[in-house]
């Protein structure tokens, strides 16, 4: 497949679109992004890799960050991490307390806050130093050690975070965090503040395209069954209330994250980053939705 | 690959579960069903047909007719269908009357009661007779034109089916169903009474796996991109609150219903299905979802 | 006190308010009602009856009859009446179906449509012809034999009835309905459409005010103990979830009807009744609550 | 009316009472009463007073102390306090977040939880020392310069207070807490950690009794209607979700707090704080509620 060519026509068809969304302004920081950026970055499973765009600028990384703690999570403690947390999707906004207060203080999936501060308690109880683990682990996942926090925006999120607060302080209240709710907060908004490129992202994510196994250097940093589980995860609640919206759009799983990146994958073939930082209602990037739609429907690949 | 085999095998494994659930009790009629029942039809896009067990055996179909209504509305009405009922997953139980109270009477999904019932009336207001044609419809395709409504069923549904009838007061009082609730009514309860055999239904949904086109006779059935919907909608909705457990634990798109039949597709090379009476507690086959997460397993095929 | 001249002025400083609400409308036949009108009947316990205004008007007596229906209920069958019903407040609007659905189908107290629609239920397994005795014990309470049910009303809100059909069917589906749907909605229907006015409504309520005793003829409706209950369930649940604001700014146990009338008592002096068919956002009578307000301020009347 | 033999007679019968609930545990400080405490005391408004039994043991006031900050915002910034909490029963268990999510951060009324939370940033906002403040009105309020602060039970709810600080973050997210979340928290735990015996209680609370006016020193405390307002919000949501109970069962208005005190007033007449330290399953005093429940039928006072 000529996927230079197909990127190069989407960017091409993209530069034209008017509606783009809105920027994320409710954290200051990210309100400062440039609305006209725009990047794809697609990775082949066969090392073959593909871009056009803005794919070297630095994205704040937001709820795309869940996957790769989820998947620490899953190497460090295994199946024992669905004692604390469910699978299945929430059919709520990617902050709503309700189903909580109904369920029990068990979050509905590791995709949305209160599921992901959870892992971040795993991460946390398992590990010395976390922060520095998973900044790691993100390293070598994208083969780039340049990556780092973003202090800045990891501040600005603490500084107004206080619905994550809400939902930090009624886990505990349940008996689903283990450690102090500072501590586990300030892990969950430095995980969220990760800066990375879409060359990044879309490097770090063909892992879950191949079955769990980083190509270079080759290494199995997932069992299939786990790569199985997170895609599945992915697919079914990868996008807040508009998982289904996405499903039949687009057909690849995939996380989104209000910095404006989409990070998706086909199984067995390619990962993809998308970055575009205006936002729809429910908190996708317009443009990255439209983007990889085009994907999908000008290579005929799809999940379904 | 060998699926005859891989059938056999699976039998001879899921023989000695003990584990087999309770057979649906609340349609009486339902509950006269012989809990050891099990049956597995697989039908591939290029004409091949394996199975073994009970695959000829009278099944009530149940929620898997929501698939064919929403097929049927989609030929009628397109993408008007989308005004009425949304696509994304519920997360609350099958019969919930909670979202929709939030939701102004839009349901969620046409997977859940609500959704179908819509749909039931969208049938309504475009045929004459929509349960002729429904039944007609699925006669074509399944290829068998000895396909009955199984009226008993459908009495003893309505006799007991005040939460569908509150469901369907409810869209009503909303102005979400245009017909009589009576009436509408009677269509529902006539659609989930479809008797069909395995083969019936693994034949029928080879239509979503092959792109919307039946293969004999060659038809065009729906368009490719409303078999795409309807895939997307069934990977994340078909499986009521356990829509992201069988993604995981299988990973194909397929549709549950009470009766114990569990029928789903992997694009492009088979439509499955799956029928053992006795249901789990979110009201899915317990030997069905065993028997489609073996099939995946031994084959290496899956979406993710 | 001279209440003559308390209802005289309240009657002119009403007469230039312009803010009066709206007619309900959901029930096309109430949308015929002159917005104008405006009565007060004040009733005594020792006799005297004072009143101002269209206070011999025909009134759709509405969710008053909920009271009425309660005092006959605990008459027939007593403290069991509570096994079915409960009589917290509900803090949600009258035709909610929410709680329901996270209560197991008990109804919070009998002052919202769920709970009064298993109130008629009770009073259809206990008497042979329910309709009959209620209109009769409504025509003792407020000794007025000419009091009927207005047929055309009944008849109009079944035809838009569709939320407490769906109110009805979900009580049904949860075991707390033991008669058949369309016979407890057509009792409940009649009992709403019960027509009496002013004057018939406060004779009716004194009964509330003076310890369960009828004074003319003098006789034992309630126990002491049931006109307590009673009061106290108005004055907590009476006036939708507008309860506070209503205990707040009258002080007086009561109950409010979509038809404009309320009926509201101060225990051991007397009842009162105040008309007025324009409702506010939370369904109850703007002027009526103006008015019931400013007598309780003019006379230093108050439960608090 | 011979109040002290009354008094003397509920304590003789409440003796040999076995059904005495559960000394709140969630509160490690509270855990350590002795659950066989018990004590009434009743102040009239002519200025007599009566008590039988533990009146001079400190009781954590705890959620009575809602109704004590209540009244210093009113007196503070009077009818604005309704912009930023309604008065309507809530429904809900008193520490329930879900009405918040729905209802956009307005709390329900100043009796549940979140409701006193804003009512505490009220008094954070208007007052230099708002600590020092509260203690003096209250000794004000109950003649009794002794009270004070359980610094230990502060420091004990504020250890393991995290339901609320969930609250108090979520209003902040929703905009309706304009002070620090650690600050409003410390001086909520302290409010609830206010140490009064009964008489103390019963002295303070006789200021809604009698209209806002304290009796010695002769002094307006609070408007007329302002006293009014409080006195119609405990009625209907002073009780948590047993507020109908207790309007039935007792009949006056009050505050229960999960020490096992219930402070209540008959308007015009008497306060009375009776103490029990045994919680039923709502939260409220069982030998509490009881022993109020006999003196109203006893003394034949009622509101209804």
């Amino acid at each position: 497949m000529d996927y230079q060519n197909i990127l190069n026509a989407i960017y091409v068809e993209i530069a034209n679109n008017k509606q783009r969304g809105h920027v994320a302004t409710y954290i200051p920081e990210l309100s400062k992004v440039d609305p006209s950026k725009f990047g794809i970055s697609l990775q082949c499973v066969n090392g073959d890799y593909f871009s056009v765009g803005d794919t070297q600028d630095g994205i704040s990384i937001q709820s795309i960050s869940k996957i790769f703690a989820l998947s620490l999570a899953l190497r460090l403690i295994g199946e024992e991490v669905w004692q604390r947390v469910d699978v299945e999707p929430s059919g709520d906004p990617f902050n709503s307390l309700i189903q909580l207060e109904h369920e029990n203080g068990i979050p509905r999936n590791p995709c949305i806050n209160a599921g992901a501060i959870v892992i971040a308690d795993i991460l946390m109880s398992e590990l010395d130093d976390p922060k520095d683990v998973i900044l790691s682990f993100v390293r070598k996942l994208a083969g780039n050690d340049a990556i780092q926090f973003n202090e800045k925006v990891a501040q600005s999120e603490a500084d107004c975070g206080f619905r994550n607060a809400a939902l930090a302080n009624f886990l505990k209240s349940f008996g689903n965090l283990h450690n102090p709710v500072e501590k586990v907060l300030d892990l969950y908004f430095h995980m969220c503040a990760i800066e990375m490129n879409c060359q990044d992202l879309s490097k770090a994510f063909l892992v879950y395209a191949n079955h769990g196994e980083l190509i270079t250097p080759k290494e199995c940093i997932l069992t299939r069954t786990q790569a199985k589980r997170i895609n599945a995860i992915m697919q079914t609640c990868g996008f807040y209330d508009e998982a289904g919206e996405f499903a039949f759009r687009v057909g690849l799983a995939g996380k989104s994250g209000v910095g404006g990146a989409i990070a998706a994958i086909q199984p067995k073939q390619f990962s993809v980053t998308v970055w575009s930082p205006g936002l729809n209602a429910k908190g996708n990037s317009v443009i990255g939705m439209k983007a990889l739609e085009l994907l999908t429907t000008k290579t005929g690949i799809s999940i379904f």
